[in-house]
This record gives structure tokens, sequence and C-alpha cells, in this order.
């Protein structure tokens, strides 16, 4: 590895608060900041297998040591979000991950797919860190900062916007099934509030309904109404 | 604790071929074989929470060392089936762990949710065993051989009559999307093997289409047909 790129790679370590010492693989870590169009056997894609596994292990631990009475319920559902492609990607930008990342200049301009990048080159940075103490450790320093913020945050308001995520976790810890969506397109008029109606069924019944603009949109409102019906269902 | 229960819980880890030693917490083993039925405060479900990550994360480490030339989406359809219930209660059938936990009479006698009973239970003996050392090596000294033995079977047939679960792996890991699936109930004829009929869809496509007795087996039908014609365009 030429010496320039070595002098970032250490910058982007103590952006992260990770102490550089011998643990640490650099080449290990060039390849975790190498984008599959860039070379396409050298690059994130195994790390990111691993760093995502070691970042729901770190959220995992992160919570049950400060929420010490919340459910498994609300455990899974908030790490649900702490892991979630939009968090990683925000955490990412925060370090100007993106100046690191190796990719070829098409991928580059593919503004569309720079969310997924950000997040899974973050997770493979992740991987790096967890291999090179082969514990969550470093992952922790990286991580905890942020995991406080949000996860304070969603246990003001645990659905936070997402969900059809909550809604996905909760019927996942405790039915161990995925919930059913069912649309319709009502109108083909674009950007009508109403134009998709979605149900959504769990245990072969529907918990929640709702309309929108897009598909998404009603999933998003018939989860809602479906979460919140399930939650205080479970609790009763 | 009693001694015959502490003597008990020794010859369990022998079993799974645990050293015994003083970072094992005894109170922390006798919970994670509390089935919420006997306590419902103190009980396995947050150890089984832990558990589940701990055992995602030590299965990626295997596959990753064992399978170095297999592709992600190889690796993360072999982990679900790695780390799956079925899997995990075979494994505590094996060692027996069934006499180990501590449960209602009801919940004794309940017999459909035996299986998810054994699964969840390991899942939090395996949560123990991270928070005794901090690290998966006791997980790896525990699971590999059994790791070994299914992994090497899954990678002659990737699926291994579990279609629904390879596929959605693979549509995750490709397309970070859960495979969708439509059914239709055909006729109301018990037992007739075309009483229901599925499609999958993907990315605005169907794969594949099955029937089946109940919606599960016509789901599972249609997964295989869309998990072998997906593995041959994603390798196109």
């Amino acid at each position: 590895m030429d010496s320039t790129r070595l002098v970032q790679l250490k910058q982007l370590l103590q952006a992260f608060n990770i102490p550089v010492d011998d643990r640490l693989d650099w080449d290990c870590l060039d390849q975790a900041l190498t984008h599959p169009s860039a070379s396409s056997d050298r690059n994130y894609e195994r790390l990111e297998f691993l760093g995502d596994a070691a970042l729901r292990l770190a959220a995992a631990e992160f919570l049950m040591t400060q929420f010490p009475k919340a459910t498994v319920g609300e455990l899974a559902a908030t790490r649900s979000r702490l892991v979630s492609d939009d968090m990683l990607a925000q955490i990412a930008a925060q370090h100007d991950l993106e100046r690191y990342i190796i990719l070829s200049v098409a991928a580059r301009y593919d503004l569309a797919a720079r969310q997924s990048r950000l997040a899974d080159a973050l997770e493979a940075v992740l991987g790096v860190l967890y291999l090179s103490t082969q514990d969550t450790q470093w992952v922790h320093h990286c991580l905890d900062p942020h995991f406080q913020t949000l996860a304070t945050q969603i246990f003001q308001d645990p659905a936070l916007e997402n969900y059809k995520t909550a809604l996905q976790e909760l019927t996942q810890a405790h039915y161990k099934i995925l919930p059913d969506y069912r649309t319709q397109e009502l109108s083909q008029t674009h950007g009508d509030r109403e134009r998709f109606s979605a149900e959504v069924w769990v245990e072969g019944r529907a918990w929640g309904a709702g309309k929108g603009r897009s598909i998404k949109l009603a999933e998003q409102a018939a989860a809602r109404e479906a979460y919140t019906l399930l939650v205080s269902h479970l609790s009763a």
C-alpha cells in the first residue's frame, strides 16, 4: 500500500475514535473500502457480511446493558433501527467515509446507490475492527455514541417513522413470521394520496390498513396501525 | 442454587465440550434454561436475544474461514440454515437439553412448541457462553463440529429442502428485499395436492410458481423454482 493511502486510513480511524495499534490489518482495511466496481474479487463484500453480524451483536449488547427493563420485542425493534442502512449511512456521512472508498467512476456517479454503498462500506470497516481484536470492543468504541443518541430517541417514539421495520421485528420476535402485505392499486393518477391501499396480515388476521401515493407509503400506513394494535395486544 | 442443579449444569457443559472455569456465571446459565412459563421475569428471553446474535456471528466466522471461495450470497444462504430453529433443535435434542429446562407442567406437554423451546434455550445458553468469555470462543467449541457437518451437506445441495429460507437470504443479499408471495385457494378440499397455488415475486417479476396441499407447501414449491432460476440469473 502506498504511504498516502496509509496516512488516509489512519485519519479515518482517528475520526472513528479507534486507537491505531499493531492489531490493525491495513490491507484488510483497504479492502473494506474497496467497492465491487473497483475489483470483482478483492472488495468489501465478505467483510461486510462479517461486519453486519458483529454490528448486530454489538447493538444487542449495548441495548441489553442500557435498557435492562426493556422487553425482548422492544430490544429487537430498536436494534433493527440501530443497524439499518439509514442509520449506518448517516454515521458514515458524518465521518466523511465516502472519500476513502475506492470505486469506479460510473459507480461514483450512481447517486441512487450512495446510501447503501456508505452503509456497506461502514459494515465492512466494522468487520475489520472485529477481526483485529476478535471481539466487539472497537466496534463499541466506534458506534456506542451513535447508539446512545438514536436509542434514546427510539425509546421515546418506538417506531420512529419506520413502522414496517418495527412491525417486522415484532412479528419475528413473537411469532417467528414476517407480516404479509396485500396491496391494491385504487387509481392510476400519479400523486394521488389514495392511489394505493394496503392491508397487513399476521397470523391469519388483518391488523392494519392504509392508503398512500406509493405502495411503500400505503404499507407504512398499514404497518403503523398494525404495530400499535399488536403492541397493545401483546402487552394485554 | 442447590447443589443438584449445579451438578446437572456441569454435566450439560461437559456434554457441550465446554471447559468449566470461573468465567462461567452459573446463575445466568440457570436462567438460560428457565422457560417463560416458569418465570415471567427471570427467564431465557433476553439471553436468547443476545445468543442469537452471537450465534450468527460465530456462523459467519466459521463459514468465511472454511469456505474462502464462496460468494456472499452462498455464505448468507448457508448461514440461514446453520442458525435455523430446525438445526438448533436438533443439536439441543442430541445433547438432551430438554431435561435441563425448567418449565411449567402445561408448557412441558405443549409438544407443538417443543422445537422452538429447544432452539430458544440453546440460543440462550450460547448467550451465556458469549457473556462468559466476551468473545465467540466457547460458542465455536460448542457448535463448530455441527456447523462442519451441516455446511458440508449444504454446499452439496444449497437449498436442502428449505427453499423459502434460501430464497429469502438470496434476495436480501442481492436486492435487500424479501420475496413477495401471492397465494390463492384453488379448491376447498382438505388434502387436495393442488388446493393452493403460490407465485413468488422479486423486483417486479414472478420467478416461480407452485401448488400444494397447504399455503406453506405451495410457497415452498414456488420458492424452489424461483431459487433455481435466480441463482442461474445472478451467476450469468
